[in-house]
């Protein structure tokens, strides 16, 4: 060990900890059968639906965001139903998989990674290839980098009232606009270890009364994922299953943080760092990878043509102990990521911008020191007015 | 509040926490007359050695640092005693008051706020205004960010065997190359809330065989921090009053990380961020304050001409939430202070000089924005080869 390095976490999820809401865990391991436990869950449940922006049921399953996930497809869903799916990287092919292990019929809009899902064509889908019992896309597409137009998306669903709209809004929840009620979103997806602050541990859902009765209908085999009986208990502050108290301790006290800073903050936050995040990247002569709608959680930055991105993980996490993360699937080794969303500010931003400008060069690739972090300064300055 | 703002320290203390050392005294409050924590104080003690430098007994008071200094004092004199005082700031004006408190003749060698102390002068003194019962000084004086040359002082003390040497290394340690024994520093003061990672409570004395001796001759008035006393009673384990346990469980922990790190290298960390922090106040255009000796623990920058420091100040804390320190004394308004010293790393430092950036830029002060990292970009950069 050369000095003092610190351990950092770039990534998108798991993300910074709140250490208020880690401390609050040591000294209010409840169980989970008793009224206090029941009313701090009935809380955290209400701190959700700020969090959400919905004054849908949310659910809370104790798993990873997949689980719920998983749980939209079965709740929603029975055999014979078809779906339709936008998938634009590796977590949109995650529904595709989810479908198939359902056998579901599956019908895929793709786009390369990198793209963002194109509304149009999905629109057209949804009229041609239907009828669709449900449509799964992503708000944010964490292994690209990329925003999706679901505000767009939800418009056109919204005219099928056989079709159910899912959203996997795992970081996009609390760094995207989203509104559930005023668009029409009728589960949308969420995960402990993003922007709420918390370890892994926790998946979340909310459901419209569109999604309700559509459920009450399906008859896919489920029961760790059961929404209804997860939302019966849950009304009574219980939960179908012994749930990851501490997490939930945690959360609790990091949705009260949430709602201090406010929701509307919270997701200017990510958005004014992914800004700068972008710029830092251009400045510095990279190329960034999304082409049009880049996400506030998340920046995918290309290499410099010739250099394994992989390197440039490597070098951060050595030299700094921070760590960003690699492409995934057919983008490994061609880009990197760099998170941005959750207790996260613009001093980080700007420790990892120079942990860049400092690996960039130690890889031989010189780059003019400081004026990644220049134009971080310049975005920062300019939200100011 | 808008956004996500972190509270960091770059304050010569406290400084930042090492967590591990915090979540360390929630599982260990021990009581203080049981085995367990007599042997958790004696592997303190001995790591206190290392992190010293030094096979000297140290003593361990709850207190802050000023405790030990006033120990020094009342337990190396004697009524009618003559001391010889060098100060530089502060720090140094302590001294002053701790002789005047109990009515010592103090020859002070005094230079303005800024200044290294002058080794020469002092030996004159020695040699003229003599017999010296003692030598006071800092190794670094905190509130001007300068350090004075111990070593050279100390090889003239050494000719004088009736005089002792007392050190206040409270900010020294762990940023400066200091070697009590082969240099001959009888009694070396130190803090828990500087390099050692810690909170406030804690303070250090090492103390040599020479003063040993003259502790035993000396007869001011003395009580909880009575040298001989706690001597005695450390050697069994056990303090002479309740000691603050948290804050030595933590402290145990963290020199066991303090030795992991290695203490040459947790000095060359508060060298590399010392030099790239003056790199980058010269790059802003701004003017150092130390004359000559900066110090490693902390950084003094004058103002821009005609700015107010403590506006700088105040736009650092209320805008990041970053805690820099205004001038001391005569010098509040005029400097302002940046350490970088104990559990901070270089992407802290960069941190801190973007804060300072726009925190210039918004005071109106135009700089280039990213200059200053670049600079500190660039030292870290040589220093690798």
């Amino acid at each position: 060990m050369a000095g003092i390095i610190k351990e950092r976490l770039y990534t998108p999820g798991p993300t910074p900890l709140l250490m208020e809401g880690q401390a609050r865990t040591l000294t209010a391991t409840l169980h989970h059968r008793t009224e206090g436990f029941r009313r701090l869950l009935k809380e955290t449940l209400e701190n959700l639906r700020y969090y959400y922006n919905t004054k849908n049921d949310i659910l809370i399953f104790s798993s990873s965001g997949t689980g719920a996930m998983e749980g939209a497809v079965s709740n929603l869903l029975s055999p014979g139903d078809r779906v339709l799916i936008g998938t634009a990287g590796k977590f949109g092919e995650r529904w595709g998989q989810l479908a198939k292990a359902y056998s579901i019929d599956a019908v895929t809009v793709e786009v390369p990674y990198g793209q963002t899902l194109p509304i149009d064509e999905m629109t057209t889908k949804l009229k041609s290839d239907g009828p669709f019992r449900a449509v799964f896309i992503q708000a944010t597409e964490s292994s690209t980098g990329v925003r999706h137009d679901v505000e767009a998306l939800a418009a056109e669903v919204k005219q099928h009232p056989e079709t159910c709209l899912v959203v996997d809004a795992i970081t996009g929840l609390g760094t995207t606009d989203l509104r559930p009620d005023e668009w029409g979103l009728d589960v949308v997806i969420g995960g402990s270890q993003k922007a709420t602050m918390v370890p892994p541990g926790l998946a979340f859902a909310s459901v419209s009364e569109k999604a309700w009765k559509q459920i009450a209908q399906s008859n896919l085999p489920r029961y760790y994922f059961d929404y209804a009986k997860e939302r019966k208990n849950l009304a009574a502050g219980e939960s179908s299953f012994t749930p990851a108290t501490t997490l939930i301790v945690a959360l609790h006290a990091t949705l009260q943080y949430i709602r201090e800073v406010g929701r509307e903050n919270l997701i200017a936050n990510a958005a004014l760092l992914a800004e700068a995040a972008r710029a830092a990247g251009t400045a510095l002569g990279l190329k960034l990878f999304a082409e049009s709608n880049p996400a506030n959680a998340v920046t995918a930055i290309y290499a410099p043509p010739g250099m394994d991105s992989g390197l440039i993980v490597k070098e951060i996490r050595n030299r700094f102990g921070a760590i960003i993360t690699n492409g995934q699937g057919s983008m490994k080794g061609k880009i990197f990521r760099l998170a941005h969303l959750g207790y996260y500010d613009f001093l980080d931003l700007v420790s990892v911008v120079t942990a860049l400008e400092i690996a960039l060069t130690q890889l031989g690739h010189s780059v003019q020191l400081g004026i990644g972090v220049r134009a971080a300064e310049q975005v920062y300055l300019h939200q100011l007015g």
